[in-house]
């Protein structure tokens, strides 16, 4: 089969390796119907995180191609949606809504979903089937909700998004622009999106942002404060993972508000006085996409949302180093990828 | 009259010094019926915090003597408790029931509440009065409903304790162990104090700990993993402010998790990754025990709750640097001088 393999930072090429098989009982294989390549792939794609020979991917939707002998919830031919962690769905951390924390968590598709196939661990407690074998058109946002669309949903849940509160919404990549999506789904009145590309902020508004604020840092903040009458937003989305948007975001949100955070941290150290002097709530990490992802698809098949918006750019496998290049250069907010 | 002043660090005094009058009409004097020493003076004392010449204090209860000409929720001759900012209650940070960071914020008691007298600002604010005069044995736990039992409840409340839930407390100071006298009051399953002090590890067991954990660091975690199906706790209170607390609470904490931290940060730094990757969340900061004091003072005048057990030693206020002396060496958790 045809997958993308990232040899070395900057190197990603479409190797032709062995499909996978079932190796548990509680494996499923599948035969993925689009693929997509993530902002975190940039991580190692930059030289910031080590990577050597790599499978990629973590995002996917596809059909049950094969089930391993203990799985039940899932049968061959169902369309599912799973995500970037496999989880049993049953233990007391998956119970309470951090099945990206599973007592027996795994990969979420092995070697990569970046790939025409891939063996999906724990398939009963990852795999979410759609009601059926959907319209092509709503591939690109089942699988958004595979990833960055549950990751926007988590940091606005986490950041208590809801009625009557203002949201800041830091990072216009594809999950804070889902971010703004969601917060707007979850009846925000006013969605601050921060952003200075005028095609992401053009997004940013077509999914819900009231508000543009250009700025960043210190001088990001200050405009966050004149918005929200001095005191900061209720609610702010932390979609990047630096040390610069953590504190412009924990420095944006009012005292007694929440930050939900999802850019998954490099080089952060956040200073614990300035912290603990701010009052706001801090919740976040890889989030739990398994927890929504049955009212996502719902809404996306009830047609009430439209996260694919966010792929700007859809490409055959085999241009997978295009689409990398794409979006390390900005070209792409986010790549689809077909066979 | 007599006040607290610390000179220097370790170099605590008691002066004569002349009795606050009203500066502003939002303003009320009060007359102490008592005063004590906090854990977090000790930071000054021992030199962490730069101090020269300042008086000391901010927990106290007393009568109110004089009121300004705005002042219109107390009225002379109120018993009424106080808490360590005086806040106008009104701003819409005050609404959402965090005093501590009011827009119009002031320190709670000028100069300071180690004294016979102090002027509470914005007194309409920041004051609850008792349903009458307190019987004398009622005086300590109101007193500590001014910073410690309003600081431990706040604690409890942001780590989300309740039915149900398994809390750890780091922490065996008046604040932690009142951390342990709410998290019962609020319904804990289980209650796990970390103490190596047999007084305090009694103390925490009279008021509803239900295990005691002597290990720290690293080792404190193993041990609470042990007590929690290897998860961790659902909730734990943090209540002393150093790096090492800091992260003992976080790695205590199971994936979804509440930290909830009012230990005053000393040099910490928390680690962005380790942080994303623990899922818990955070909240804390100074306790808004303004929020709380209605209820507190309710819950102490029915005799519900008796937190005036952490003052294990009661001086009159000429031997307020022996009361120092006897916290800063651990000879006593928390001191209540008297007039």
């Amino acid at each position: 089969m045809r997958a993308v393999v990232m040899y070395a930072p900057g190197d990603v090429r479409v190797d032709e390796t062995e499909r996978p098989t079932i190796v548990e009982p509680t494996d499923a294989i599948l035969k993925l119907a689009a693929t997509c390549i993530c902002g975190s792939d940039l991580w190692p794609y930059r030289g910031t995180d080590a990577v050597d020979h790599q499978p990629m991917g973590h995002e996917y939707v596809g059909v049950v191609e094969e089930i391993g002998s203990a799985v039940q919830n899932v049968q061959v031919g169902d369309f599912v949606v799973g995500s970037f962690f496999a989880s049993d769905n049953t233990c007391d951390i998956c119970l309470a809504g951090y099945q990206t924390h599973c007592v027996h968590r795994q990969p979420g598709a092995l070697p990569g979903a970046q790939a025409e196939y891939a063996r999906i661990p724990l398939a009963d407690g990852t795999l979410v089937a759609t009601p059926g074998t959907p319209d092509p058109d709503l591939i690109p946002s089942l699988l958004a909700a595979s990833d960055v669309l549950g990751t926007g949903w988590f940091a606005a849940v986490a950041a208590e998004v809801g009625p009557g509160k203002t949201v800041a919404v830091v990072g216009d990549g594809a999950v804070g622009l889902l971010g703004v999506l969601a917060a707007k789904q979850l009846g925000a009145d006013r969605i601050i999106a921060m952003s200075r590309h005028a095609d992401r902020q053009a997004l940013a508004r077509e999914l819900g942002a009231t508000d543009i604020v250009e700025e960043r840092g210190d001088a990001g903040v200050a405009r966050i404060k004149e918005l929200t009458g001095g005191l900061g937003a209720h609610s702010t989305i932390e979609a990047v993972g630096t040390q610069e948007s953590m504190m412009q975001a924990i420095r944006a949100t009012r005292a007694g508000g929440h930050v939900g955070y999802v850019g998954v941290s490099h080089n952060v150290a956040l200073p614990g006085q300035e912290l603990f002097f701010s009052g706001v709530h801090l919740h976040g990490g890889p989030a739990p996409v398994r927890r929504f992802l049955p009212e996502l698809i719902k809404l996306i098949w009830d047609r009430q949302i439209d996260p694919g918006t966010v792929f700007d750019l859809t490409l055959p496998i085999e241009q997978a180093a295009e689409g990398y290049r794409a979006m390390d250069e900005r070209r792409a907010t986010k790549v689809l990828l077909t066979f």
